[in-house]
C-alpha cells in the first residue's frame, strides 16, 4: 500500500483494550495517519457503555502514548451516533479529517462504507475470545482479572476516575419503583 | 362505502409483498385514492429494515404498476418515525394528503387513530403465515425460496440494487472488536 | 434533616401506585417541598408506558390530594427523556425548581446525581413485590385485581379515560403485515 | 361559560409580569382550572429567554400564591418547543392535563388550536404598552425601573437567583474571536 | 441528453407556481422521470411556510395533472430539513428513488450536490420577478392579484383548504404578552 | 498559576486565524494541556460556517504544528451545538477530557461555565479589529487580502480543499424559485 494515506478506525472502545491496540498498530503500518473515531459518543453510564466519550479519548491517548505511537500519526475524534444508517458515512466525513480508507470487520460498517464507494480493509483479530470489551466489562463486574486485557495506562485511568465503582453501582440495577 | 374517499395504508414494507398488494387492492376497492405511507423511513441497512425509504417507494411503485393500478389512484409517501406516539397521527397528517380513514390491523396504529377520531377499518389477511415480511427476509438470508412471495417487479428490483448481497452481508454481524 | 429543603422524586409512574404514594410521604417528611418528576414524558400508548405525561400528572395530583398532601408542598413536572446520560442531571435542573437532594433507589439515577455532586437518599421499599407498576400493568391486561394496588383516585382516573381498554387493545399486538 | 372547564394559558413568561397575572385572573374566572404552559422550556441564558423553565415555574408559582390563587385551581407545566407546527397541539396535549379551551391572542397559537378543533378565547390586554416582557427585559439591562411591572414575588425571585447579573452579563456580548 | 435518466427538482413550493411548472416541464424534457422533492417538509403555518408538506404534495399533483404530465413520469416526495448540510445529499438519497442528476439554480444546493459528485444542471428562469413564491405570499396577504401566478388547480386548492384565511390570520401576529 | 492544569478553548474557528493562534499560545503558557473545542461542529457550507468540523480540525492541527506546539500539549475535539444552553456545560464535559478551567471572552460561555462552578479566565485580544473570522470571510468573498490574517498552513489548507471557490459560490445565493 502506498504512502500518504489516512485511514479510519471506528469503535466504541468501552474500554480500549489490547485487541484495539494491536488493530491500531496493524492499521498504522499501512497508513500515514490514523483517525480513531470514538463512536456512540453520547452514551455513557450504562453497563454496555460505561465511559463518556471524553474519558474514552483520554484512555486511547494514554494507550497510544504508552505504546510509543508518534503523536502526529493519529487523530482521536468523538462522533455521536445518529440512528439513520443512510447518512452515517457523511456524518463521519463531516466530523473527521479527510480519509482514504477504513479498517473494519463489522458487517454494517463495511457495507455502508462500501456502498458509499470507500475502500474497506479487514483487520486480523488478535486473540478475539479474550480481547473483547464485553468480556472485560463482565470481568470488572464479577471481580475477575481484567487488567491484563487492557493497556496498563487504560487500567490506571479507569481506576483513577472511579470507573470500577461506577460500573459496579450500575450493575446493581433492578429497576425498583418503576 | 360512498365514493370520493381517501384512505391511508401504513407499513414498513421491508419488502413490499403479495400480502401487501392484496391489502392495497382491498383498500382501493373501498376508496377513490389510497395513500401508501412508507413508515420508519429513516431506517435501512439492518436485518429488520434492509431497504431505504427511496428503495421502498420504488418497489411499491413498480408493484402497483405491474398490478395495473390506475396511476392517479394512489400516493406513496415516506414518513420518518418519531418515537413519541402522542404526536404520531398529526405527524402523518402533516406529510400526507388529507385522508378520511385508515386501513390497519395493527393494535397501536388502530388505537392512536381511534383516539384521534379517525375511522379505522381492518383488512382481511391474505395467507398471513407466508406473506410476511419477516418470513421473506429470513428466506433471503437462508437462501430459501422468497421470490414467490413478492410481486415479480419487487423481486427484480431487489436483485437489481444488490439487495440480496446487502442482506447477506449484514447477516454476518457478530460485533467484533466491540 | 433540617427544614427549608426541596427534594426530587423521579419516576415514570406508569401508573402511580401505593408504593409511590408511601415513598412520596416518606420523602416529604424530610423536606419542605417535593418535586415529583414525571420521567419519560414523551412516551405513551405502549404496554410499558401506557399513559401520557399529562395523564400521569393528573393521576399524581389526584392521588396526592386524596391523601391529604398540602397543595403548596409539591410540584409535578413532566420531563422528556434524553438518551444521553451525561446531560441528564442538567436537563432535570433546567426544567425543575431548584432542589437540594434527590430520593432514589435506582442505581443509574443515584450514580448520575452523585457524580454531579447532588445528595442522594434511599427510600425504604413498601411491599415492593406487589406495589410495582409492572405487576399492575400485567394485572390490568390479564384482568386480575389491580385496583387495590393504586390509590382510589388513580383507579378512578384510569377507568374514566378509557385506560383499561387502551391497554388491552395494545396488548393484542402481533405485528401483522410487517 | 359553564363550570367544570379546564383551559390553557400558554406563554414564555420571560419573565411573568402583571399583564400575565391579570390574564390568568381573567381566564380563571371563566374556568375551574387553569393549565399554565411554560413554553420554549429548553431555552434560557439568552437576552430573549434569560430564565430556565424551572425558574419560570418558580416565579409563576410565587406570583399566583401571592395573588391568593387557590392552589388546586392551576397546573404549571413546562413544555419544550418543537419547531414543527403541525404537531404542536398534540405535543401540548401529551404533556398537559386534558383541557377544553385555550386563552390566547397570539395568531399562530390561535390558528393551530382552531384547526385542531379546540375552542380559542381572546384575553383583554392589560396596559399592554408597559406590561410587556420585552419592555421589562430591556429595562433590566438599561437599569430603568422594571420592578413595578412584575408581581413583588417575581421581582424578589429574580434578584435572589442572580437574574439581574445574569442578564447584564449576557448583554455584554459582542462575539469576540468568532 | 440521453434517455432513461431520473432527475431531482427540489423546492419548498410555498406555494407551487407557474415558474415551478415551467421548470418541471423544462426538466422533464431532459429526463425520463422527475423526482419533485418537497423540502422543509416539517414547516407549515408560518408566513414563510404556510402550507404543510401534505398540502404541497396535493397542489403539485393537481398542477401536474392539470398540465397533462404523464402520471408515470414523476414522483413527489416530502423531505424534512436537517440543519446539517454535510449530510443533506445522503438524506435526500435515502428518501428518494435513485437519481442521476439534479436541476437547481440555488447556490447551496448546487455546491452540496457538486461536492458529492452529482451532476447539477441549471434551469432557465421563467419571468422570475413575478413567478416568485415570496411575491405570491405577499400578494395573498395584501389582497393583490395572486391567482394569475399559480396554476388554476393550485389556486383552487389553496382556497378550498382555507389557505387564504390561514395566511391572513398568521399575518396579524404582533406577539402580544410575550 | 500552578502546573498539571488542563483548560478549554472554545470557538467555531471559521476559519482558525492568527488571533486564535495567539490566544492558544497565551492559554497554553498557563496550562499543561489545552483542549481546543471546535464548536458548532454540525454546521458547514454556509457563509457564516463555511468549513466542516473535520476541515477545521485539520486546519487547527496544521496551524499548531506550524507554530511548533508540542503535540502532546493539546486535544482538538469537535462538539455539535445543542440549542439548549442549560445542558451546554455537561455536553462539553461529556465529549472532552476532564478540564479545570476555561479561557473565554464570550459573555454567554463565561456565564454558563461560571454558573456551573468552572473557573473562567479572559484572554487578551490580539489586534481584534483585523484578526476576526467575520472579517476574513468577508475578505475572501470580496477578493481582498485575507491570507495575512491566518497562519500560512491554514491559508494553504483552505486553498487546497477548494474553500475559496466554495465560499464564493455560496455567496451567489439569491434564493431563486423559493
Amino acid at each position: 500500500m502506498s504512502k500518504s494515506l489516512r485511514g479510519l478506525f471506528v469503535g466504541r472502545f468501552q474500554p480500549f483494550h489490547l485487541g484495539h491496540l494491536e488493530a491500531a498498530k496493524y492499521a498504522l503500518k499501512r497508513l500515514d495517519q490514523l483517525v480513531v473515531v470514538v463512536g456512540s459518543a453520547q452514551y455513557s453510564h450504562t453497563l454496555e457503555n460505561p465511559f463518556t466519550a471524553g474519558e474514552r479519548v483520554m484512555m486511547i491517548k494514554a494507550a497510544l502514548d504508552e505504546a510509543g505511537f508518534n503523536r502526529s500519526s493519529y487523530f482521536i475524534i468523538p462522533v455521536e451516533d445518529i440512528n439513520y444508517h443512510s447518512i452515517y458515512v457523511d456524518h463521519i466525513r463531516a466530523l473527521t479529517p479527510h480519509f482514504n480508507l477504513i479498517f473494519s470487520n463489522e458487517p454494517l460498517t463495511k457495507r455502508l462504507f462500501k456502498e458509499a464507494g470507500v475502500k474497506v480493509e479487514p483487520i486480523p483479530f488478535f486473540k478475539r475470545e479474550v480481547y473483547s470489551a464485553t468480556e472485560i466489562r463482565n470481568r470488572i463486574i464479577v471481580r475477575d482479572d481484567w487488567e491484563s486485557l487492557v493497556p496498563k495506562a487504560v487500567a490506571h485511568f479507569i481506576k483513577e476516575i472511579g470507573g470500577i465503582e461506577r460500573m459496579r453501582e450500575l450493575a446493581l440495577s433492578d429497576k425498583p419503583n418503576s
